[in-house]
């Protein structure tokens, strides 16, 4: 149990997760001498459901990937992903070191046939009511046109068999909407896929149109994906806290205090979907299992809807759905 | 006069801008028959600071940078960047083809001495009411470690010389703050930064830090900088229209009705510095004249303020105060 606050997040998060989905059963994979503490105030009701599979290491946040996956044998990261290989567990949810995460999901769980390297793909709310799939999120720094395309068919592919939009639009993000802008990999992409007829290919996008809803699936190179999030996150939760604080409140009426503050809350709620943490957990697409990766900083609740992701991706077998539709989708000459 | 809209909206920011600057003359460079009649009601004490120089052509907005150069010889971007290489302008504003700006700019006013490639840089607004310089915001998709470092030093000297922080921290963006994270040109240009030493390089940090304060310089390649301030631009864009648009207003009674919009003008009060068109105009840094790209798609207010960010430029003599400090900061080595 990875992630920048380790158990004590990731337990009560997981006992949230527990009430909320009364089918569900959690195996917590960490140091037992660190969970058992957290769960003694527990609802006993739900201790039943939850199982703790000790394990020794964990994989340091700052530890360089391809060491980490070297000495990885005892960690938990390695531990859950077993479980999710040996079938023992449908989805393995961690807050841990993305770059160790994906590779380790790689070696341990195998990409689907045709994919070269997995992606971080996560639904983000947007303008019209709907949501963008985005990828990728900081799985591959660098990706080659290839990458790219496949991005773009397995967001396609997810976002009509999870998101259920028919015929989704898939734009690639660039820096204009010119058939000349941007780097070459993004230009060959583009090429493939006006060629590539499976799939609703609408062009470039540029950045202020992540939240416009103008597509179902915008695609970019992991090192742009990560920056953009985060930079979005930062953004909103910079408004969502200015709109918490008061602001010289003392020298209004006790009434326009009040006031102010009703109105403050109704616009928390309304920019409330907007909130990061309500679609924390980025889904790691074109793996032969269900792995989600939480933000490293989450909170309980932020984890606990990371977990409720990995849920829904197993009902809905992200994986064999994307599987049997990459068949059909992707090039022949790959 | 390019941009999206042409003459028709960077005429009247013309007039607003001399408006509010009695020592501005202004050489507005395009189709004479298309700029007069925008000044039939102008403000008559205005006009003897306004001069129209005529030219017959303005290059496309999506003309492919090399080509539009190759062909500028009558195009009112090529004839505003004569005046200010002649000493009859302090400065050009243009709201034109971002790449065929910097391929012109670069080529009749040359780059300063050590450098390489001019930057595009704005300052934006940060959450500790100061000022954050980010560079580069689209002038070169692909960036080597010296160019990161160059752009890194100039923004330095403007953060110092313009903004007047003294001893600006300096960051590169990246997509995690360990040592081992990102693309290889961000991990050299860390490395050489570490060992200059008259930049306080404060080392990596995130997309989320965008506005936090927690540098006075952001360094990126222009590809990332444009992704990322248009992703900026258009969360902030979407809160402040959320913020406009009334919900449901008609339930509820007159008073509060009225009392909801006086409230909601505090609230749209509040971010207005947040607002993109109150920080409109990248400074192209590393030339030996003054050029200011203009967004585009700016409003008549917008480009007003892109017009006074040149008359800012103009007063501080950026070029002149950058070039005198490259010399003592560039490593002796370029």
């Amino acid at each position: 149990m990875g992630g920048d606050f380790g158990p004590r997040v990731t337990v009560p998060a997981a006992l949230q997760a527990l009430a909320l989905n009364p089918s569900l059963y959690l195996l917590l994979v960490g140091q037992t001498e660190a969970i058992t503490p957290l769960l003694i105030n527990a609802d006993p009701s739900l201790l039943p459901r939850l199982e703790i599979i000790h394990s020794d290491d964990v994989i340091a946040n700052d530890a360089k990937p391809s060491q980490a996956i070297r000495n990885s044998r005892s960690t938990s990261m390695r531990e859950a992903l077993d479980l999710v290989k040996n079938g023992q567990a449908g989805a393995c949810v961690s807050a841990g070191n993305t770059g160790a995460l994906m590779g380790l999901s790689k070696m341990m769980l195998k990409p689907l046939p045709g994919i070269e390297r997995p992606a971080l793909a996560s639904a983000l709310p947007n303008q019209q009511q709907g949501r963008t799939l985005v990828l990728d999120l900081g799985a591959n720094v660098e990706c080659d046109s290839n990458m790219l395309v496949q991005f773009a068919i397995m967001g396609s592919v997810m976002a009509e068999e999870v998101l259920e939009i028919p015929q989704p639009r898939v734009a690639l993000l660039n820096i204009g909407e010119e058939e000349n802008k941007g780097l070459d990999n993004i230009r060959e992409a583009s090429a493939i896929l006006k060629e590539t007829l499976a799939i609703n290919y609408i062009g470039y996008l540029e950045g202020n149109d992540l939240l416009t809803g103008k597509t179902d699936v915008l695609v970019c190179d992991g090192f742009v994906g990560n920056v953009t999030l985060k930079t979005l996150e930062g953004v909103i939760r910079m408004f969502l806290l200015l709109l918490k604080t008061p602001n010289g409140e003392k020298k209004r009426a006790w009434w326009l205090r009040l006031l102010g503050r009703w109105l403050q809350k109704k616009f928390a709620k309304r920019f409330g979907h907007l909130n990061p943490d309500q679609y924390n957990g980025a889904c790691l697409l074109g793996l032969r299992g269900i792995v989600i990766k939480s933000h490293g900083s989450a909170n309980q609740n932020a984890f606990a809807v990371a977990i409720e992701q990995a849920v829904q991706a197993v009902r809905r077998q992200v994986p064999t759905r994307i599987a049997s539709r990459l068949e059909a989708v992707l090039p022949k000459s790959d």
